[in-house]
């Protein structure tokens, strides 16, 4: 089969590699029929990820046809159209019993595309198969439902739930890149009375109005803390949603709240932020951390399926798997060419 | 009357003054029978905290026998028995009425001692006197009551509440000063199953377990993040307190939880910490920072009538109003003389 | 001035009666511009409250002008236009520092029309009026404010909070009079995948479709639980609010959640009803009761003010003061005349 | 090997049958060290349990040793002394991932001697094992940690956490069999200020008094409405835990709460019982009911280890295998002999 290989920072190819086998009786293996690109596929070919070798074949995104299962396998079967979650969970350890899939203590975790082939490739071994892949309700395209994967259980996670929208608050989200728009979208769910969006890109927050902010802040121009003190009469935001992951924007995230707000950090990070702990110790705040653990996809496979929840307000650029390289040119380029997410698909859209 | 007066940094007397008059029809005169001394008046006796003008009357914790009363009192009457809250809460703001009294908008929060007269005096004048005093239940002397105006409150709620301890955790608490060691006492009441104090000093070491702390290092010796893991077969604490105020101490408790663990500050801070988000974005983390609201004080008072909860440990050393000048040294050297809390009582004890 | 009186079961009439004054120095003194009628004033009509006395003014909901406010009183003053609640909260006692202000200990809780005289009059004296008055936002008319006085918190937080209404569940509601329908509004806040109304009349689950219900069930023909099991794969619904208030539909309601289900009781009981015990006690359902506190106003305007949450579909018919005898005739003959709420202004519309 | 066979009501035998084998590779084989009677096992001989065949081994709990594991299981191996619990857990369906495994749709949920043989023999077959067995700590003998099994996390899950008893709180707990004993011991780890036992029997109240209630009730002679009032300054309890199972019992818990308080059913019910709507409607009760989850099973083990939780006050017989029907005559009759809970072990212990 052919699939996308890391070969150290900067280099991948689109190449003909062996297809994957069972490894244990809790695997499934999955004929890709969609995948997507994340930011991380992108740090992992800038080097900044030291769990990815060089020969990983990388993506933790699909949306697939089950062609093999182990024998301990109980819930999917041969020929069932499947999302693959970008966690893998073992189901047994402790974390995993309170559903924290995403610090899996008994090998999974975020594995796949990580220390595990992925999912840009034509199959790809799923391990725990049980609890790493979900039924895909009918009448969804695989676009559709391949944002279920990370994107927006990890908006929903650690933006939304972490962050404990309510109804009727303010909430800022200070990021409009993919996974801004993702907590967005979620940030709905529970009818806050006003969202605002804070990015250095004009475009991207023309994206955030359109996928439901009311507010927008260009923060090259517009003091932000101004902004959102006279849009809340003087009180800040009640929930501040990190989704960038540099020290600048979770400083800003943390000055936007209110007494008594929370802070969701979403933003992978590189490097330490200043925590200005003189002007918060008695502000009651609470900052949350979190790698998604798809804990929530059956809550959002159910708002999907009841049309309460888009998802495909995403995928600005499709593609089939011979144009993987132009993909991910395409999205190393988003400043460019506006691409929020992209689709690789087996067959055209 | 006397009072102990704040005269600039460095400058303090105990010397005669007007008494107080109610001001509001929401304001009772109290007589105070004891009082002590936070770490906060000290932080104010060093010139850290701007808010507090020469001239004002130092102390927010008091129990003592209400004299006066305004009209528009209802809770309590002259000649009974009150505990008077460090913070006052006008019952009525947003904060108020979700229980964030120390955060109240309304004129409320923490103003003893700070913006008005406080309780280091012969009579103090209460404001919201209906939300900011509790009788006392009898059979407990002043000074085990006294324990429950600010420390004990605040170790409960800003620690113990905030942190989310729960049976079988495991908790540490950075710094065992009279903070932390009310932190130690108020986590018993959700039973962990091992109470570890970290430190510099045997001696407060030593205090921690007489406190209930099951396990103490005294890191300028120890490696408290080896033995903590040690301690956890390699996991971490599930709940780390904060209880010193400096950067060192939280980015400490910050290192010493597990994923999905809870870091609570309770510590008055004046500088930044550094936030390491490199090591912590996908832990699961939860910080939360909090000025005491006092909203657990019927609580405590019931656990303290039920002889649930001790408080009669805390007080090491005894004065009256006469020694209050001695009261402050004795605090101020606590490295040598031992002191946890000091009460200055009207009476001898 | 002209008030609403009761002079006892089944006779009431629009007379001339003595104006309210201030009787304590945290009362209000309000002009109503515009009041409702509920379903426990008819209750109180046909003799089913016993703490109503003869000669009491009625009514518990409205929007007015303040004309008059006691010393104590902070948050209003003479001319702001105000929401008067249906439940007031002296602000002191154990239950209102926990926010449920329905429970009150201190004189307040369900008093307006009800132990004191209420809102169906031309002026009405509010007690507690700093935590019982709410300024109302610009740009709504006095009708669509009107429904924030007791039927929207009373559906939001009797049902939908203590129901645990969450994004993805199936809820359903048992009852689609003003409160069912009020519940139904309320739960679009927290986005269920599908929301059933159940009724005997089939022009109330037309109501119930235009505020939102899903699916609709008229049991008089058809067979609820057979119906929600089908559109639930068999499970039922996660929650079931009860809105009418006799044994039958309270236990209609249970029978209809799944296993881990939420049974919130708004309806006003008069009789016991079967607690099937013998199917109920290994599923893990949780029943909760409760009156309104109305703690979730502040959030309600922020909501309404917003434009994310509608109050302007429940009035159906409109009249002035001196058509209240043919408001209530209109109200008594709902199943007739279509009436959801009716809407009495000291001028028209 | 031997074991302990219904034969339909009233009939049961210890008898020889064929030993167990492994059905599927996520089974293990355990030889019990040690296994105890529960009132549900009386239940099933009254030919209450109608799930229950005939020629099915009794028992749901056990300690024991590890003889064999299927190819799937990989948190126990071979030799390990395991706790077995009540509840089997498949751990991939929807109940299973959000902790509910007593609701398990894949099979678990309690089977052990009710749908598949049980633990009332020499070995028992243990499907899901790796869900469904816990390792037993160091140092404590197989009667202390059988306790575990079911009737400790029964009193905690279902009466204390489904209770939500907090500090501070009033806890009555309604029945003093094995699982009110167990609540009340629970109910400790959350420091409640006073616990009340209410029951019929002198001695049982005695045993509660032992277990750390404060305060006994005997309601064939005492009014038990009036004496928790009298206790609690007229409010009532904060939490009413029924452990009992008949529809006075539960009535009368639902009479003993405040308003605000939970009501949380452990009593497994044959009858409906009356739910006074009449009086309850806005008095903002919870009544909860369940089957046990063992979720809390780490957690208790934690509290075992650290000696935080005594389970080695329950057993008052102790048999061997060869003395199991003077085990179960003991158990049944429980009035005479005092029996709270018996344990039947390979070796004399």
């Amino acid at each position: 089969m052919k699939a996308l290989v890391f070969h150290g920072p900067g280099k991948k190819s689109w190449e003909e590699v062996a297809s994957p086998a069972l490894l244990a009786d809790t695997d499934a293996i999955v004929r890709v029929e969609a995948t997507t690109i994340c930011g991380t596929d992108l740090h992992i070919l800038k080097g900044d990820v030291p769990t990815v070798v060089e020969g990983r074949i990388l993506g933790h995104e699909a949306v697939g046809t089950v062609t093999l299962v182990g024998s301990a396998v109980k819930n999917i079967e041969t020929g069932d159209r499947v999302l693959v979650s970008c966690v893998s969970a073992c189901g047994h350890c402790r974390y995993c019993r309170e559903g924290s899939y995403g610090q899996c203590l008994g090998g999974g975790g975020w594995i796949l595309g990580n220390t595990i082939d992925g999912t840009q490739a034509e199959f790809v071994r799923v391990p725990f198969a049980d609890n790493s892949t979900y039924l895909v309700p009918d009448g969804f395209t695989d676009e559709e439902t391949l944002m279920l994967a990370d994107i927006l259980p990890t908006g929903f996670e650690v933006g939304v739930l972490n962050g404990q929208v309510k109804p009727g608050d303010v909430v800022v989200v200070v990021g409009a890149g993919p996974i801004g728009l993702s907590a967005i979208s979620a940030a709905q769910l529970y009818t806050p009375s006003l969202i605002i969006a804070v990015d250095l890109a004009d475009s991207r927050l023309e994206s955030a109005k359109k996928f439901g902010a009311d507010l927008t802040i260009n923060n090259s121009s517009q003091d932000a803390l101004a902004t959102v003190l006279e849009a809340t009469g003087g009180r800040g935001a009640d929930v501040a949603i990190e989704a960038v992951g540099i020290p600048a924007t979770f400083e800003l995230a943390a000055d936007l709240v209110c007494p008594g707000g929370h802070i969701a950090n979403v933003g992978v990070h590189g490097a330490p932020a200043a925590l200005h702990l003189e002007r918060l110790w008695d502000k009651n705040v609470t900052i949350t951390t979190g790698l998604v653990d798809t804990s929530s996809t059956p809550t959002l496979l159910k708002l999907l399926a009841s049309r309460r929840l888009r998802s495909d307000n995403f995928v600005t650029h499709h593609f089939t798997f011979d144009q993987f390289l132009e993909a991910y040119d395409t999205s190393m380029r988003a400043g460019e060419t506006g691409a929020i997410k992209v689709a690789i698909s087996r067959r055209p859209a």
